[in-house]
């Protein structure tokens, strides 16, 4: 029988302790240095960055041989305040098992590794100080997003991840299919017989799921996805993934404007929960990652946003007396030195710009008076420009009718989208928020596999 | 501009209101009635089940010509309280605007339609009273979830969704693939070469996070995942979809036996809270899926949960005075009539089987000392059987090895899952659940088609 209850290390770091209180402690032995009077071991659980020191008063009556960065110990003891350290308790042992050893050929020694070797070794990686961190702050990070639409009456949906639509109407799709790839049956004329896969019909994995919110949207008002998304595109760069998470809110009843007040709601929430919530992740990053990160954290959540068209923009730019390097005039989509530019330099605080021109823009957005601007919005915040890009969708069942004729779109295939024009259609309004890309910008970390457990990417879908 | 504000029907019937107050609500009908002095509309937004009542007092007035059931109104006017009624405030209606029409084609017309024919229009049904609550309900336990374990310090962890692994071992995967059906690359020995897809390997949709949490759970101490899983089997039941949801705890430094402590919890924390924060929609399943149901569910929140190893469970079946269409001995698998029998006749309540036979289990489960048995659980409950399985991981290096060469596993492919057994291993324990039997049980609803927005099953995929 144990007679120690097992306390985890943050409790034991966090909580006020009786002095010489009796404890059982699991973790895995970050360092250990040992003498032959007395030995350290600072030993980690993964509930928290900091370690409990453990204190061994005569290291020849324990197990000491076994013991290397990395093992595995259950150690029971009991705690002891220490005056004027900043980790004021540690705990002296009196029993110490070793409960898995750690051989030498342990790729993870006490030194600091590149994250590109980290990547190799994906699968232990989450065991240092920069994965373990970040594991937990994406954690976090996601429990804010769903108690932030929780207490706004938001409903979470689960749209499908395997769809037959493709809501971009550009992405490029992996194809789910159980077919036999060298032998798929083929119909009359010679292509291969979809009806034949297993949904009977060619499928592909989602790339967004807005289409199906739209559905839930106009039929219980607000809801909310959260969920895995993919790209079958081969681009290797540091911000892009073939699988990531996405998520979407949708609203019924809401126009572009009431949705800028959501998105500027929205996006400080996060920032603030960051900075509170997260705060020892937060100190982490800004101390690691990249020094300053909290202050300009801090800044975009008592900022005001700004809002501006995009012929605004375009005016702004053109005014501008900056060398970029994709010329401007309206019609063109602004790259990411025009948003920087813009948000950075202009005006220094995050910005809304709006209605933008509807041929750089997809068909489900909502056609302006003018016949020539969609009310499309995209907010962008310093250092990486569009962070969040949304829009009031077309409800004219004959409005969008006609823009999907002419973007070629099958019509029989979407009917179900048009349907809900068809019958009782409402204004409303969503928008699109890449999970990775939050804490990429919340963090500071510059390459998106290093946001990711297990990153998937052309030619990598390792473990 | 807009002298009212917009109003969710919820909040008008949830909260006291000021008798004359002027509101602006949006929504659509639900049922209307006119005559030559007054008309009655049931509005509803999606926000609840209950609709709001507005009073038009002078129809002639208003456009009334354009209202049918399903259309879209905007509607500005006075809330009024009415004594004795059940539904005690209703609104006078001052400016009506129709939205959207809603053609006589509508399918949705006023009367209960099958739950079949709904399904074939899975686009519109989240409008009608049933999918509506079902949503809502889904998501509330969503956030049920993610709140039992962020209460508990659990991690949550997105595990890839794209897989080159197969943590079950046998069920049958979807290929994740871009390569060209039609004329796929082929290798030397004229196999397809998947070095030239997407991934440079062959790659699959995820049946299961376990493997990887684990991973993360011997990193990070307690996670929980909560994502998309899917089967390839060609099942068409009322209880498998090709792509169902699933939540994955796992726990370090945790024996099976503390793990049921959690399991317990877990089931009674979910029952209740659907009981709590989901009585509207707990009141409607009651009251129109299956009557009874909340009893049933408080029931299992009043229960100590019994528990008994799978040995015991073969003795009491052979004792039974049951005719059992599955002969019982020791070694077969229990099936749902074995199950229910322990659970609702013998026991009564909710009961663990552990410590079944390792021939009918998975290969990561952790031997016991009597070399037969392995440290599994499956918790019983009346009507369906098992609801939740898991297990003790076998943490030993050797063992575990052992046992991937008996099931004739690729130790290479799987030398990252072994690493955790090699360095600093820890014993640890996890379990799974399946979202939508969650809901079925919950709700009463036989069929998975019908707690899911957009099922997918073999032969069918739309939207």
């Amino acid at each position: 029988m144990d007679y120690f209850k097992r306390f985890k290390v943050k409790d034991i770091l966090n909580d006020n302790i009786e002095e010489y209180e009796d404890v059982l402690v699991m973790g895995w032995v970050k360092t250990f240095r040992s003498s032959k009077n007395i030995a350290f071991i600072e030993l980690n659980d993964g509930s928290s960055l900091e370690n409990l020191q453990i204190v061994v008063l005569s290291p020849e009556e324990f197990p000491l041989d076994d013991i290397a960065n990395g093992a595995s110990l259950r150690v029971e003891g009991y705690l002891d305040k220490v005056e004027g350290r900043e980790q004021s308790i540690e705990m002296k042992a009196e029993k110490i098992e070793v409960l898995g050893e750690a051989p030498e050929d342990y790729k993870l020694q006490k030194k600091r590794h590149s994250f590109e070797f980290l990547r190799e070794i994906a699968h232990l990686r989450p065991r240092t100080n920069t994965f373990s961190v970040m594991n937990r702050f994406r954690s976090k990070m996601a429990y804010a997003i769903h108690k932030f639409y929780n207490e706004r009456d938001f409903y979470y949906i689960h749209t499908p991840i395997i769809t037959t639509g493709d809501a971009e109407g550009a992405g490029e799709m992996f194809r789910v299919s159980t077919l036999d790839l060298e032998d798929p049956p083929m119909n009359d004329q010679g292509e291969v017989d979809f009806s034949q896969d297993f949904f009977g019909q060619e499928t592909g994995l989602t790339v967004s799921g807005q289409l199906q919110g739209e559905l839930l949207a106009t039929a219980i008002g607000d809801i909310y996805t959260f969920g895995p998304t993919f790209r079958a595109e081969n681009s290797n760069t540091s911000r892009h993934a073939s699988e990531f998470w996405m998520i979407e809110p949708e609203m019924a009843f809401c126009e572009l404007d009431d949705m800028l007040v959501l998105m500027e709601d929205f996006i400080k929430y996060l920032f603030r929960y960051a900075l509170e919530e997260a705060e020892e992740e937060m100190n982490f990053f800004n101390k690691w990652i990249d020094e300053g990160r909290k202050e300009i954290i801090q800044e975009i959540v008592e900022a005001d946003f700004g809002q501006i068209t995009y012929t605004e923009a375009i005016e702004i730019l053109e005014a501008a007396d900056e060398d970029f390097e994709f010329p401007v005039e309206w019609g063109v989509d602004l790259q990411s030195e025009h948003e920087r530019y813009l948000t950075e330099k202009h005006f220094n605080k995050p910005i809304f710009v709006t209605d933008y021109p509807a041929e750089i823009k997809a068909f489900y957005m909502r056609l302006n008076e003018d016949g020539k601007t969609v009310k499309a919005v995209d907010c962008l915040v310093p250092q990486v420009g569009e962070i969040i890009g949304g829009s009031q969708r077309e409800e004219r069942y004959e409005v969008l009718k006609e823009k999907m004729e002419n973007e070629g779109m099958d019509l029989e295939k979407y009917s179900w989208y048009l349907d809900i024009r068809k019958y009782g259609t409402v204004p409303h309004s969503g928008f699109g928020l890449g999970f990775e890309r939050l804490l990429m910008y919340l963090s500071g970390m510059s390459n998106i596999r290093d946001v990711i457990p297990f990153p998937r990417t052309p030619k990598s879908a390792e473990y």
